[in-house]
């Protein structure tokens, strides 16, 4: 693949919210939308939108808009959607089997093949066929098996080990949702769900708004 | 309360981080801290420190550094948590079960108080002493409780009509798992977290470190 110019952060976080409602308007069997039309459904501006499309090449033609299946391709591409991701999980309690579950009905290309909890109970349970393991079989499997991502689902006391366990076994992304920040190598993708912080911001947004009620 | 300067919003979503670490001070006994400390704790620059925490009132004196405990009561009381947020989940699945548990154990202040779901076999399930009600039910439930924050852990497809009946019990705040945006009142307070947006951003972000690997 051809290197591409960087894209600003801002343009990358806004990428899946694009990506979202294409495949939204796939689903509908609509070919063509208009950066005027994109606008009133997703609510940024028809020229923030068009800023923002013409870093992928310019599909947007004057009068006749975008074509959906190939803007979403070439986003699919830049996001590196395009390829597959093999997952672990490690955490399997309530939020590990959501992710689970989730990411096996609703995302392509991101399988999960191994799940590891330190819990008795939870250990040998078959999820979506995958039998939960050991946490300490964790090496072991990372050694054997090629894991482009790990997941981090368990309390924040444990969430550094498995981060070390993870680089150590050659994972080059992982996916944390343990309230904490992991210290990992530069080469090393992270990205951070901090759940309980959206609650927080929640509540500041909810008390903010009483106070600065405009009318 | 008497109304503050606005706090840019770049702040505003650091102040979770910051209360977080200041959470773990506490914990560890710990009563003051000075910028440099907690810059090499937290990664931020200790000029950033000094000038996000300058927006509270300048707890930080010079060759004293902060008082943890002040410091931790000012973000609270800033951030709304100073209070009590009565919260109802629509959606009561894996997703739905791993934020009653969450919440119920983690977060003091955020209780949730009404539980409901669509599925006959989760309906009457009792979670942390809530019974699951008939989804159908809620909108009397809102009419006869004060509930501050609506939490919606279903599909997208119901997440809009859950949302409005949300808005129509008065609820001040939703909080949005559902992979899509809705559509309320301005007054109404919305965070959503869309888990899978932060999926594809790994994938994007593990993608362009090898495009753009500097090493």
């Amino acid at each position: 693949m051809k290197p591409r110019n960087k894209i600003s952060d801002a343009v990358v976080r806004r990428l899946p919210i694009y990506r979202r409602y294409l495949e939204d308007l796939m689903h509908d069997d609509i070919e063509r939308i208009s950066s005027n039309e994109l606008s009133s459904l997703i609510g940024f501006t028809a020229s923030q939108i068009r800023q923002d499309l013409n870093n992928f090449g310019g599909f947007g033609q004057q009068g006749y808009g975008y074509n959906i299946r190939d803007l979403y391709k070439e986003i699919n591409m830049i996001m590196g959607l395009n390829k597959e991701y093999r997952m672990v999980i490690t955490g399997v309690g309530n939020l590990g089997q959501a992710i689970a579950n989730h990411t096996k009905y609703y995302k392509n290309g991101f399988p999960i093949v191994g799940m590891f909890d330190i819990n008795p109970k939870i250990i040998g349970l078959r999820i979506n066929d995958i039998e939960v393991q050991d946490r300490e079989m964790l090496p072991e499997f990372l050694m054997k098996n090629d894991i482009d991502i790990g997941i981090i689902t368990t309390d924040r006391n444990a969430a550094q080990g498995i981060a070390n366990q993870y680089v150590e076994g050659n994972v080059r992304g992982i996916w944390n949702f343990a309230p904490c920040d992991l210290k990992v190598p530069r080469h090393i993708s992270v990205e951070n769900v901090h759940v309980t912080d959206t609650l927080n911001s929640l509540a500041y947004h909810m008390t903010h708004s009483d106070v600065f009620e405009e009318e």
